[in-house]
């Protein structure tokens, strides 16, 4: 029995709808030809936030006590977990603190603060956010919100899948980028209660493998900070929660290299005219690379988030 | 009586329907809080070939008698026309020649090209396309498909807020870009059979603004040929068939500035996190510069084509 049920993706569905987009399943005829399948891609980069990530944020806050509403939240992130936990809190009328790095993207930190939390900077060569974070939490009371470690936040991620078999009932297959697993576990827990035969793979970038090498070791290994393009995915380790549900669930794991990503970036782009971040770009990558056993037929891929600096795609 | 009627309309949706893509339907909540209004984009930028000419161009080739698709079809245009008409060649397993200058951007030389048609390029300084066309299409008996001035375009076209007003049919307003006027006349006929009171709107750039000068003078006015970045509006003079559709359907036209232009979007691909060109934006640009009188609650917004280089993104 897994610490997350498939009951509780539903409850997740029905607690987010309000909060969270249903976003649209988009297909393309260029990427079918060359992937020679049929892919559908479920595209967070429409959700709110720019990704996935106010699925289990949402989940998490509207599961606390009223005791614990009251006293409200806090998080560290530099990323898009940062920007959820403000949208949701804003949403649920809660007072939320986030700490960022104060040299985090100006755009990130803008459409941050746009939802009315405080926005704490640090130092991230002098200081350690989970420290500041902690301190908050405990002087404050209020609550910290993981960005992938807690049963709450499978469970909203996991609203994903479920979305996307709603629209899309015959896939036979899914392809989810990997970092800490949150959103691979709660997917992988919708997927299989809805269809027990679905293969469901992990995509982790090359650099980024914490979870193929755990896989490997049979126990969660941490890596050095893993320097991918994918900034999305540079989770050291997998999660306590996600670790055991992606053993049990997932077929494999496949990994992708920045190369894959990149071209892979280009083409989502430049064909599917979608924006997408190098980290939603991953499990696309694995499909259009051929890194999925043969006989996969009809794939679902998760296109995680589109939070990119104009930059990076300059740069391709 | 106008040239094309709503079953003009009906019948194209039916022809249209293996070949064009259903697109999606999007919103986004920060647009709606900057414009002050509800709004949902149409995105034909997801279309096949990447804009919504397929629709017009796959309604003419299908219209054509059993002889005359024989002997193929003949279009002359550097940009989404082209790879339209030979998609939908593709489609329907007939012969396309395509006249396109010979410094076409390479990536749109190259999509149209993957979909089999013979491509014939010109010294745009030193010949005339309109020559060569006309020349190609007597000499094969190939049938020259216009661009946007004729019914059976116009009729495909219509079929974009026919969707659109299936799947959101409480709109009060359409805003709709305007080059030629293939995509606003057929989408005013389709709009205006479904709900009579519905208000349809042309927005041109300020500097392709002959639909506008035409409106003011009574007659069909041709400017020389515009400089605006929106390369897909630049016809210098309203189609024939299309200009009487617009005086009589459409309530007024509207200019957008190059300023506008791009920074909507830039606000399209950073907040709604989708690749539009400069043309795409010109709807979107209206509604978020308030050009639209009063009382407008919910637009429909046609975002035409996703076909830009990447370089101009770049330069934002």
């Amino acid at each position: 029995m897994h610490s997350v049920t498939f009951e509780d993706v539903a409850r997740a569905a029905g607690r987010i709808e309000t909060i969270a987009h249903r976003t649209p399943v988009l297909t393309s005829r260029s990427f079918d030809e060359r992937a020679g399948l049929a892919a559908f891609f479920k595209c967070e980069n429409f959700q709110r936030g720019g990704a996935f990530k106010i699925r289990g944020a949402a989940n998490f806050l509207y599961s606390l006590t009223p005791d614990e509403r009251k006293r409200g939240v806090v998080a560290f992130s530099s990323g898009n977990h940062a920007q959820a936990v403000a949208i949701a809190a804003e949403s649920l009328g809660m007072k939320a603190t986030l700490v960022m790095p104060e040299d985090a993207p100006k755009s990130k930190m803008e459409a941050t603060r746009s939802h009315g939390p405080t926005v704490i900077t640090y130092d991230r060569h002098r200081e350690r956010r989970e420290e500041i974070g902690r301190r908050i939490a405990e002087e404050s009371g209020a609550t910290l919100v993981p960005p992938y470690d807690h049963p709450w936040i499978i469970a909203g991620q996991g609203t994903c899948a479920r979305e996307l078999l709603e629209e899309v009932p015959d896939l036979d297959t899914l392809a989810i980028c990997l970092g800490g697993g949150g959103l691979l576990a709660g997917c992988a827990i919708a997927a299989k209660a809805s269809n027990p035969a679905i293969r469901v793979f992990g995509v982790e970038p090359e650099l980024a493998n914490d979870y193929w090498l755990s896989r490997q070791a049979g126990h969660r290994v941490e890596i050095p900070p893993p320097p991918t393009i994918a900034d999305g995915l540079r989770t050291p380790a997998p999660g306590i929660h996600n670790f055991p549900i992606v053993q049990d669930l997932v077929e494999d794991i496949v990994l992708v290299s920045e190369a894959e990503i990149k071209e892979t970036l280009k083409f989502l782009l430049t064909r599917m005219k979608t924006v997408i971040e190098p980290s939603g770009a991953v499990g696309a990558a694995a499909v259009l690379h051929n890194k999925l056993p043969a006989g996969v037929r009809r794939v679902g891929i998760v296109v995680s988030g589109g939070n990119v600096d104009l930059e990076v795609l300059a740069s391709l």
